[in-house]
């Protein structure tokens, strides 16, 4: 954790592989003096003194190769300007033929102060102040639900809930306003080590190109990782507690799954990135609980209600004798409407007055869902003193990616040549257009390429789906063929093709994510930034299509597309278009979408979120058994913490956690009308994968860079994107694919006395079967009774009509009705949402009363420092003999706001 | 313009009126010494000596009444603690009996630059930086823009376009950044009126109940005014050349109404506020242009095509012979369909499918506008360095408003009486509630009048709207029985009906205006950006309501319960329902809507804002007539600026010209479906409104103080949620009202060679003469024919149907026809909407390129400040000896540092 003098903290390790034959020692710490001091005064000419004294050794290290020896300049200038910034490096000794050497960079105070101060990071000064107390009733209320939460509270120490510091953006001029005791733990190691990475990033190389910042490097692999140190180890005796340490018992552990998250501790030791996320993850979950509970209540109100529902049971009544039209052509019979007695009444768990309820309860709840969120994130913000930072000041610290660079330097070499070429043909035409970016005709392929990609992956998920549903069809006709299979046709059809479905979304998805990413490359974004907000949109587009298309289908178009007895539509020649079961679509849906959602759910959190990462530790296990090197043996005796850090995985961002549960957000909103239980499968899911990414995080990874941020950024569009569509689909899924809409219109306007008896009469139209095409009638009729009309379930006028087989009065009022719900219930429930966005102040009244309070403290502050000032110069002009320091600087004041004011000498005193 | 000794600048001016028995002259100018230097420095204490000061003159002035001297001693208070806090007043001698006397106050420049540094206001530093010029192409059609647009440009000296410079918040510790070359200019006018109404703002008058701040004080009538001074007179010689007249020549005369508006001079002169509204009113002028042209043209096909309409050329065909139902009970007579022909062209000019076209179009413009102003805002923000403010900042300086003090006051009074009495009967409970604010219990009668007086508000113009369709029945009725006047029944009755209506509107429109200001006032919101917000919205429900409530009523209610033959409903006996003209409601729409926006915008531009404001000046000028007191001509004879700007009326904030534009932009946007010509008008009226405000602004008003903010708050949230409301209500004009969706399905469903031939007849239903109820029959039936059947628009089952007059299938198709294209259009331009607000950034992209850009300059600004400072340090290192000032300063650096490294003293080396 320390230099070798046991003093300086390590704040950041940079690695890279050396090969060494000639086995030199080269200066063992560079923290020692080595260039005079005249050299670091005239910084820009630092590197040629640096590269004579380098001089005389790459004559001894003759043999190595010239790659080799040109990255060890590299290094060797990087780090040069690194102690030119005011960082202190140590190295190890590079005295194996080849091996990995760690950098340790440590940040004296000097440098924190400098960079503290240029970033504006906010530090608590000296003054304290109560945090306002809500009144007697809401204080109580507070104080029995805290002594009731208390032991699902981690057991952190905790900053009080009572005082707050007042922040101030650090500056050295204001030193005294800083409760600095001891300058080695002012700053957190987070902080220091997000001081030391911004130096890494800002400094540049110019024997490499100029290329900027540690990253340029490292994908040049002239270094192989940086990163800053963990705290500590993560299991071990007691005695020594660190953050990492305790993260790890009260957080990343499955043993305490029912405890609320250390938010504040997460952010301390990862930074407000990966807090802000844990603590969306917790809210998110969190709000999955009243949800989970209505949608369990729905869903017993569907059980207790099945023995009652009017339609379901006369579809069961045998004695209705309703008889059905033939399924398929040829082999299938005419069967019985009670046969399906078992679907209809399944679906009625799902299809009743409850769902309407409640999918316009979950529009709500997504609503409130980001609300409540914006207003976490303001709270977080404000006691994470976020509050000052605007956007576009975080911009400023993003720079150019590698591959930006390198390919703005190959455009600008290559126009270089073309312009030498030009001149010389054509002296006249001289394009000074500016160079110092990428236009878009640069990237015109790549966006093209982009766009085709983009369109071929859809197309390919839609063509999947298309397969399936072939698969569907084929193998139901097939398997309708052998009798004794009947019964099962459609269960086992509809699983296999889920099944299908699941396994070809799992595959798809890794698939999608890696062109996401190769696309985005293409593209040549110029900073980190945008990179990930164009990976994310991109990947959310691929994986949401990839996730939801065959969803859709089931849910808007299967059994859309049928046709009528006599005048079928057919995929290919005998085989007709599905049909949904008796009892309607939603059952499938529900069917559909509760295998993908859990089946997605489980495979992906258990096999690649916990079986790939242990099968990668064993592989490497294996391969450092086979490989016994000396480096093992001397690192297992007393393994540094930056050893075992670099063994880890290095973090990789955020975005995969992040897109999993937009994805589940997806499941939960968008078809939640067809599945209540969907919010508990997301809940249970949901409190295991917060304790699994934490202990990824905490026991797994390097330990990320603390990455300053106010908000989610462009999840939380996604999301309010996804809470929208979810309204629009909603209202679909209640109006076409349920038959809620039309028991309604039956109810009040078709039926005799208000009730749904008669309604599956209603709903079936009458099909005269002479009038059925040759060789489709069924060839071996086992029914029993002669039969002249088969049923069909649409709205047709029946054959005695003057226009038979067309669509009825009863479609149309119908029709007209469901249309009329969708345009009532999206725009109430919009109304509602954005009356619920409205009625919640974005920025809670407390919080924003503090902010309040503490900027008017701050006034204060400084108005007090201020008369003290001018009491000062009072003093010392009355007593001008007296020449201490502070009178030399408000001396200089005064004489000042002499010469500034132009008044007379009278009214002089009446300013002072 | 200056105090008496000619070079101190007034920069705000306090008015009060004074009665004074005795004539004694009380301190000319009170910046001359009265209180000995000790007072002052400890200011606590200030008062005491003041008050005593003032004791022997009290007696003096015994004959006063003792309100006055009430208020002259907390005047006295007030302009102590003023000058304690620096500022420099001069006040004219209360020579006269009574009159108004002026404080004029001077911002010295001690005084300015503390208060800039604790405003964070930005200054321009000496660092100037181009502006990155776009590329060859863009710049060539920049240029060649500009030189077609140089006449209209206003000719005002601009900022260069080129460079820029560098803005920071004003520092007294950075000085040398700044480049002050003139301490009186440094700061403009604004600016310093600006600093000097922060300080009234927060200064305190303990004698007057401890009330914060000059408004207070204005409330309760200690002050009179006070308001900061124009730069000079706006007319008169060419020679002296201020920006008041400036602004007047070139900006607030019709005569320049072709030219651009000068933004950048207005924000100088009043202030951010004001700036943006003129930007923002700028900006809808001109987008108002592109979408005038193509409504002129849409109206144009409409007219083009007139002729080849064919349901108007068959409804005027006689042959056809249409024998059409009576339009009223026993007086009306059957009546032949082509006697309509003249509305049915008359409508084919709006109800074509041009206007869905320009209504998709319409909601696009929306939302381009909304996004342009963000832009806009983005861009001016900019120019103005307004890009460091946040909102929290803004909000420290707002203090609570003096009607909420007051309330709280008496709350608190009355508490400690009810508090003293608890004690006395019951000292076991007590409450501690915190008393600083009003809580709800305070608030509820206020809120539940406010709910009470607005749904009666809303009431009021429903039965009005109500009443007025009751006039139009009665009057068609009574006027019909004339045989004589029966042609222009409909028209007259129409025509005065819509004059009602727009008188109505006119009326309430005032009322309506002060009854929210009124109710705001009930509600005593603590701030004055509180207030602000909830009279807005308050203003603008009412007056919403108000001014579209009749429109509303003809586009989606009238003629749509009229019933049938045989079966109408009655509003009360014997009068029917209205129905619309034979030509469709969208012809009696754009009617109802082109008076009433026209009328509304004449009348209120006419008298309320052109002639309100002469009458007011006229009767003033009567009075003062009347009166020629000494003041009068003293003050002709050589009347100083703050004699004339007292004269002129006080600003009173912006809230009418918002209001007025965005229930201009409800008229553009809501319905434009059914006028395309809309837009042309609302482009002619603003052209006059842009230059009316600016005279109002700059001759009627007094200067207005200056506030510095970022956007138009409210606003645009309204702007934003007309344009999502406009796309339902013209989603629904055109599915609904207008005839394009009946047209479409006739044309693809029923029509035999697919054109409109026979869509008449199709849209006519048969009724059968004999079932007419009794006594409804017409009495004198001048028809020609014996009449069986007479028609009626309707989807009707025939006569010789077996369920007569029901709704026919045709019915209900086409309403499932309206229904979707309800649902599709709506979705389909919210996509849209949504698409464009996504694809246009919301900064564009060469200011943040230039935010950027200006962030990284100001990095390396401190970076070689740092750099110096340390060669500093090191040149002082080396030669001790010299003890210069700087050496000074540099030297508590390095110690500081030396106590802040821990590191040994080979590496303190390399750290320098």
């Amino acid at each position: 954790m320390h230099f070798l003098d046991n003093q300086r903290k390590v704040d950041y390790v940079l690695v890279y592989h050396y090969r060494n034959r000639g086995a030199h020692p080269i200066h063992g710490s560079l923290s020692h003096p080595r260039a005079p001091l005249a050299v670091i005064s005239n910084g820009e000419m630092g590197k040629e003194p640096n590269a004579a004294g380098q001089g005389n050794m790459m004559i001894e290290m003759g043999p190595l190769d010239a790659l080799e020896a040109e990255k060890k300049e590299q290094r060797e200038e990087f780090e040069y300007k690194l102690m030119e910034a005011g960082l202190e490096l140590e190295k190890d000794l590079e005295s194996k033929s080849q091996g990995s050497s760690f950098v340790r960079i440590h940040a004296p105070w000097q440098v924190l102060t400098r960079e503290a101060e240029f970033l504006k990071i906010k530090v608590p000064t000296k003054k304290m102040y109560e945090i306002k107390s809500k009144g007697t009733i809401a204080k109580k209320f507070n104080d029995v639900v805290q002594k009731m939460t208390s032991p699902l509270q981690p057991r952190v120490p905790e900053h009080s809930d009572k005082m707050k510091n007042l922040s101030y953006p650090f500056s050295r001029e204001k030193m005294y306003l800083y409760n600095i005791q001891d300058k080695d733990t002012f700053f957190d190691n987070a902080t220091r080590s997000r001081i030391v990475h911004e130096i890494l990033k800002r400094t540049s190389c110019s024997r490499a190109n100029n290329m900027m910042g540690i990253h340029s490097l490292i994908a040049h692999n002239i270094y192989e990782a940086a990163y800053p140190l963990h705290d500590g180890e993560y299991e071990g005796p007691e005695g020594d507690m660190n953050d990492r340490k305790l993260l790890y018992q009260e957080w990343a552990r499955y043993g305490v799954f029912y405890k609320f998250q250390p938010i504040d501790l997460i952010r301390k030791y990862f930074g407000e990135k990966i807090g802000l996320y844990f603590a969306w993850l917790g809210l998110y979950t969190s709000f999955l609980i009243p949800s989970s509970v209505i949608g369990v209540i729905v869903f017993l109100y569907g059980c207790a209600t099945i023995e009652d529902d009017i339609p379901s049971k006369e579809m069961c009544d045998e004695t209705n004798g309703f008889t059905m039209c033939p399924l398929c052509d040829k082999s299938c019979d005419y069967w019985n409407l009670s046969t399906a007695c078992g679907t209809a009444r399944a679906s009625h768990l799902f299809d009743n007055p409850a769902t309407v309820f409640f999918s316009i309860f979950m529009a709500l709840w997504a609503t409130m869902f980001l609300e409540n969120w914006k207003r976490l994130q303001m709270r977080l913000g404000y006691f994470w003193d976020l509050t000052g930072i605007e956007e576009e000041e975080e911009n400023i610290q993003e720079h150019s990616r590698p591959e930006y660079e390198t390919r703005v330097r190959e455009k600008m070499l290559k126009e270089q040549k073309t312009h030498v070429q030009k001149m010389e043909t054509d002296k006249t035409e001289s394009d000074d257009e500016d160079n110092d970016g990428l236009t878009w005709k640069d990237r015109l392929p790549g966006y093209m390429m982009n766009f085709a990609s983009i369109l071929f992956m859809i197309a390919l998920t839609f063509s999947i789906v298309f397969g399936v549903i072939v698969y569907r069809i084929t193998v139901a006709a097939a398997l309708s063929l052998n009798k004794s299979t009947r019964p099962n046709v459609r269960a086992t059809v509809t699983a296999t093709a889920v099944m299908i479905n699941l396994v070809v979304i799992l595959i798809l998805d890794e698939i999608y994510g890696a062109v996401a990413k190769w696309l985005t490359k293409i593209e040549v974004p110029r900073t980190e930034e945008s990179f990930e907000q164009r990976l994310i949109l991109k990947a959310f587009l691929l994986k949401f299509v990839n996730a939801y298309s065959s969803i859709f289908y089931v849910a808007f178009f299967k059994g859309r597309f049928v046709g009528r007895p006599g005048s079928y539509v057919y995929v290919f020649d005998g085989y007709r278009m599905e049909e949904c079961a008796p009892g309607g679509c939603l059952m499938e849906l529900c069917l559909q979408l509760s295998i993908i959602m859990l089946g997605k759910q489980l495979i992906q959190n258990n096999i690649f979120e916990i079986g790939i990462p242990k099968l990668k530790k064993l592989l490497r296990k294996l391969k450092d058994e086979t490989e016994p090197g000396e480096t093992a043996s001397s690192e297992l005796k007393h393994p540094e913490q930056w050893d075992l850090d670099y063994s880890l995985e290095p973090y990789t961002g955020l975005t995969p956690e992040y897109m999993e549960m937009i994805i589940q957000f997806g499941f939960v909103s968008l078809f939640v009308a067809s599945f209540p239980l969907a919010p508990l499968f997301a809940l249970l899911n949901n409190v295991i994968e917060v304790r699994l990414d934490a202990k990824k995080f905490v026991t797994e990874l390097r330990r990320p860079d603390a990455v300053r941020t106010k908000d989610i950024g462009i999840w939380f569009d996604i999301l309010s994107g996804i809470g929208k569509f979810s309204v629009i689909s909603n209202a679909f899924v209640i109006a076409v694919t349920s038959d809620f809409i039309p028991r309604l219109v039956y109810q009040y306007s078709y039926s005799h006395n208000g009730t749904l008896h008669g309604f599956i009469n209603h709903t079936l139209s009458y099909f005269n079967v002479s009038q059925l095409k040759e060789g489709t009638q069924p060839e071996n009729s086992y029914f029993g009774q002669e039969v002249l009309f088969c049923r069909f379930k649409d709205y047709r006028e029946p054959p005695w009509a003057p226009n038979q087989y067309e669509f009825s009065k009863q479609y149309w009022s119908i029709l007209s009705a469901r249309l009329a719900f969708v345009i009532v219930f999206q725009n109430l429930v919009m109304f509602l949402s954005v009356l619920v966005d409205w009625m919640i102040p974005d920025i809670p009244k407390d919080i924003s009363d503090q902010i309040k309070k503490e900027k008017s403290l701050l006034m204060d502050f400084f108005l007090k420092e201020e008369h003290e000032k001018l009491k000062l110069i009072d003093s010392a002009q009355r007593s001008p003999k007296s020449l201490t320091p502070s009178f030399r600087h408000s001396s200089r004041h005064s004489s000042q706001s002499q010469r500034g004011s132009h008044a007379s000498s009278a009214s002089q005193h009446t300013i002072v």
